[in-house]
């Protein structure tokens, strides 16, 4: 078994799709620890940020660890807090926005495809 | 998307593997959100519970929400505590306990295999 603090995984930037204030950790990977069938990653949003509308063929399996904020289809628009989980399916475009004073922390587990 | 508090899932107990003082809900799964590829589960031991040591063909995703404890294998021993995560490779037997005063609770995703 591989163990780490979730601190140990280096903190990048995202700025895809129009993202601001916003940051993604890769916990468990397949480059990193050889998970051979999905990833996951620890978001951090500071207040204000947000991760813009886009979608894609892999599902996202979400748990909310602090904070509060939205999360957004084309169609429907959800507030979100601290112990809130959180299934968007293949194909569904969401985003996702930091609506309150303190960041906004989730982890997202994603599938590789291939 | 599909939304919910975690303490929307119904807590079951575990007593597989000898388990004692321990809970298990599942938060995103095939039978109740459609998710086609893995689910997640949110385990709770009480103090001195544990969940005995097990294998499987499955590997594991975990992240420590709270508590501190011990994983094990037949080989190594580690403590564990809030924010910490784990990767437990395929067919890796592994346990856990509660060695302290609050409740150990974490993330486990596990993938469907067929």
């Amino acid at each position: 078994m591989k163990l780490k603090h979730f601190s140990e995984a280096e903190e990048l930037e995202v700025t895809d799709y129009g993202s601001t204030e916003t940051t993604i950790r890769w916990l468990v990977s397949r480059e990193k620890e050889g998970a051979p069938r999905f990833a996951m990653r620890r978001f951090e949003l500071k207040p204000g940020g947000q991760i813009g509308i886009h979608g894609h063929p892999q599902e996202h399996e979400i748990y909310v660890l602090s904070g509060e904020g939205k999360v957004f289809t084309h169609f429907e628009k959800h507030e979100v807090k601290k112990d809130d989980v959180l299934y968007v399916p293949p194909d569904e475009p969401h985003g996702y926005e930091n609506t309150g004073k303190e960041n906004l922390v989730f982890l997202c587990i994603i599938p590789y495809l291939d």
